[in-house]
Formats: structure tokens, C-alpha cells, sequence
């Protein structure tokens, strides 16, 4: 259908009360999150790798008085085509929608995916990431987009992680939250599943490991990483097929969870391309 | 001196409204950290590194009814000795102090370092990070905390960055704000210093780069990476000695920033063994 007739099928909302502004302003929360099954992404980058990875968004937000742009015009257009909503609100009600001062230019309203073991097919990547107990969203993210760098098939998240879907994570993931995989479970849901097919469950750990650098590492190989504070439980190291030990020169004996993550990451990018 | 006679210089504080708490509390803001030339950190196994290291707080804050510790005991008399003052206040209080909701059992008072280049000695290590117009204090503290594990001698901080001795920066350093070095410059004062020496400044880039793996490396390495939405200039870029590219394999094009500066970073420090 022609673009202008799509646009015409635009709603403006001009005040901070109306409902749909409270209704996207409650995604910020989980419970609300939750019971909508659906999340909030924000920015022209961002929602345009959505969109070219097949993600198109319930709803779609524009800040008024914005410079033309042509991707949100292509944005526009394939949610108005996929029966989505399309709404235009001032720039201080984004700002209140996102929580962010320089709100970005769109904002979009997803549903959330299938997180379930059984999505995910194992053979689609030599490496997957994995994180038990993860409290940080923005730890969260930034593992999304290492694995969208080193070309990881998705995150399995352990135990009691923080939300994917918030709006923390998801920005930290720098879209990669639409290019990799999710998955939840617990580490006894998780461990018979790996072990049901081919996979090496690999982390960093103190006990009986062997050096990172060189390390026999086989895909597809899952790399874990444990949390903040505690890192992995001592039986979750031990039900491990590799463990290996990174340098630490300093006085600390652990690094961040996502650093870990990267850095034992690429490690294995390296060995499975050579 | 015996430590029951020190502990008598112990001050007991009740009330939110005490002025010493309403200046712990104004730390946490940069303009209030500035004017007084201290910042604040927490947390005993933090307090403990920086005992060990000759940073002595010169207030220290504990909270009332915890567990005797052995650690809190030898940082009390420490403090006492040097002549600083001993505070004991709730664990609300100590709450509000450090604005986190599960406050760890004593927090401190230090005076800044001296970040200066001059206050720099390059070849006290092999490896030195440097982050220009870095927003995010926790990728800052990050960063300080990768140093430590490689064995960096320090963090020297380009152009405008956000401020090392945050509440924020300080904790997600995990005490290696005490263990590295810290200088601010701007890019043309780092250029000079630089270049008055022996000194490999190296980026991962786009331009002109050639693989970060195996890399000609040469100590002392400066391990650049730039702003989290910008990058580096094209022209700090230029001004490196090495440029060099990881890997991307999905749809991003860059890393987070402390995550390329500890892929690299571990890199170098890889290349400085063999």
C-alpha cells in the first residue's frame, strides 16, 4: 500500500496522562513486562536491526518534530503494514517513556520471545554463551553483544538472572537482543538438556584448570560465566567438561562477568578458527 | 598503641540529619567530591586493598551492631593511628551514606590521588590503558579493574571522562582504584607526554589495522579505546602506532568499551609473555 495512506494511521498523544503513555512508562517494570509479554526497545539503530531481523513492533513510537529520516519511514510503513500501531508523541513524553534525558528519535514495543531450551538448535553455532545468576542487566547486554561479535548462537541465562527484557539490558545488548538467541532455565533443567546432544560446558575457575590460552576447547562449546558477587557454585565448576584459568596479575582474583565472558570468548572464536 | 585506648576516639552517630552524614552523603556528587578533594568507598575487603596498598581513609564509617572482624579491627586502628576519625552509625545510616540497599558493613573517606602524567612512571609496566571521553563510570571501573588483573600499570583517562572517584567507578573497580595509577589529560597534553618516551599507543580501529592477534606489540603498550557512542577521533586514531581489528562476526561493528579494552588488553599481555 501506498506510504501515505499508511500514515495516515499515525495517533498523537500530546499529554503525559494519556493511558497508552502510562502503559508503555509501566514496561520499565517487570511485573508489567511480564504480564504483557512484551518489552521496550529504543532507537533508529536498534529497531532497525529489529526490523531486518524479522522483529516488527506492536507499537511503534515517534518523537514529533523529528528531521525525515528514510528508515523511519521503512519502520513506519512495516508496522503499519503488519497491523501495528504507529504513535507520535513530543520529544519530553519519549524522554518520560524511556527514562532517558536524550531520548532517542523511536521506540518500539516487542513481543517477547520464546525462551524456552527446547528453541534453541544447538548445531546453529560453535559457541553459546552462558550466564548463572547474572544480577546486572547491563552485564546482561553487553554479553548479548559480545556474542553478536563473536558470532555466538545466543545466551542461556542460569538460576535467578536479571530480565533480558528490560530496558537496561536490551540497550546494553546494542540490538544484538534481536540477532541472538535467549534462553532461561534452571542449571537442573539446563544440564540434562546439554547433555542430551553435543556440547562442552566450559568456564573460568581456580580448581583443576588449565590455561586459557590454548585450551582443547571443541564446539559447540558453552562458555559460563557465574555472578557478580559469588561467581559459579562449586558443583556447577565441577559438572564442567573444561575449566580454565586466565591470567590475573593484580590483587584481584576475578574479573567482571562480562569482561570474563569476552575475554574466554574470543579465546574460543580463535581456537575454533584455526 | 593498644587498639582499646584507640577505639575510645570512636565517634557514634544516630541521626539522617547529623552534618557529618549530610557531607558523606554530598560525595556522592562530583561537585561536592571536587571541592573537597576525597571520595568515598566501601566495603571491607575494598577498604582492606586499600590499607595494603597505603591509601588510610581519613574518616572511616562503620556500621553499629556488626560482627567483630578482624580486617574492621586493623583498619579502626589504622585509622586512628594515622589520626583520622572513627564514626559508628547505623546500618540505615550507613544505607543512605552509600546509596545501596544492602550497605556493606564500613565505608571510608579517602583523600584523591594525584593524577597528573608527571605522576606517571612508564615503565613501571608493560601494559597501560587509556580511555578517551569514556561516559560510563562503571565501564570505568571496569577498566581499572582489567588493568589490575593484567598487570597494567594504570588508567590514563582522555578528554572528558566521567569521574574516577564516583561512587560507581569506585565499586565497579573493586578496589583496583587503589592498585593502578589514574591520570586525566587532555588528548594534546597525552600526545607530548607521550611521545617524550619509549611508548606503543595502539587502538583497535577500522582503519588501516591489521589483526589484533599476534599484533607486533611493544612494551610499554597504551592500549587506547574511545567514547562509548562515538569511538575514538579518526585523528587519535591516526596518531596510534598500531591499529589493529577483532573480529566481528555478527551484525555490530564495535565492542563495549571496557570489554575491547580487556580482549585487547589480555591480548597484549599475551604477547608480552611469549
Amino acid at each position: 500500500m501506498p506510504s501515505s495512506t499508511v500514515r495516515n494511521a499515525r495517533r498523537e498523544i500530546t499529554g503525559f496522562s494519556n493511558p497508552t503513555v502510562k502503559y508503555l512508562r509501566s514496561l520499565r517494570e517487570k511485573k508489567h513486562r511480564k504480564r504483557e509479554g512484551v518489552f521496550l526497545a529504543e532507537g533508529l539503530r536498534l529497531l532497525t536491526d529489529a526490523r531486518e531481523c524479522g522483529h516488527v513492533p506492536q507499537m511503534l513510537v515517534m518523537a514529533a518534530g523529528r528531521d525525515p529520516h528514510p528508515l523511519i519511514d521503512a519502520l513506519e510503513d512495516t508496522v503499519a503494514a503488519a497491523g501495528g500501531e504507529v504513535i507520535v508523541t513530543s520529544p519530553d513524553i519519549l524522554s518520560k517513556i524511556t527514562g532517558k534525558d536524550n531520548p532517542q528519535s523511536v521506540a518500539g514495543v516487542f513481543a517477547e520471545f520464546d525462551t524456552s531450551l527446547a528453541s534453541l538448535n544447538r548445531s546453529a553455532a560453535k559457541i553459546w554463551l552462558v550466564a548463572q545468576a547474572l544480577r546486572d542487566p547491563g552485564n546482561l547486554g553487553t554479553m548479548l553483544r559480545t556474542g553478536d561479535a563473536i558470532g555466538a548462537g545466543g545466551l542461556i541465562l542460569i538460576d535467578d538472572c536479571a530480565d533480558p527484557f528490560s530496558v537496561e539490558a536490551v540497550r546494553a545488548s546494542m540490538g544484538a537482543v534481536f540477532t541472538q538467541k535467549l534462553a532461561r532455565a534452571t542449571f537442573d533443567e539446563f544440564l540434562p538438556w546439554l547433555r542430551g546432544g553435543d556440547g562442552q560446558l566450559v568456564a573460568a575457575s581456580l580448581r583443576d584448570a588449565v590455561p586459557y590460552r590454548g585450551a582443547p576447547y571443541a564446539a559447540p562449546s558453552f562458555v559460563m560465566v557465574g555472578n557478580e558477587s559469588q561467581g559459579l557454585p562449586e558443583a556447577y565448576e565441577m559438572a564442567c567438561d573444561l575449566r580454565v584459568t586466565m591470567p590475573m596479575k593484580g590483587r584481584a582474583d576475578s574479573l567482571n562477568a562480562a569482561v570474563a565472558a569476552a575475554v574466554l570468548g574470543y579465546e574460543v572464536l580463535e581456537a575454533m578458527r584455526s
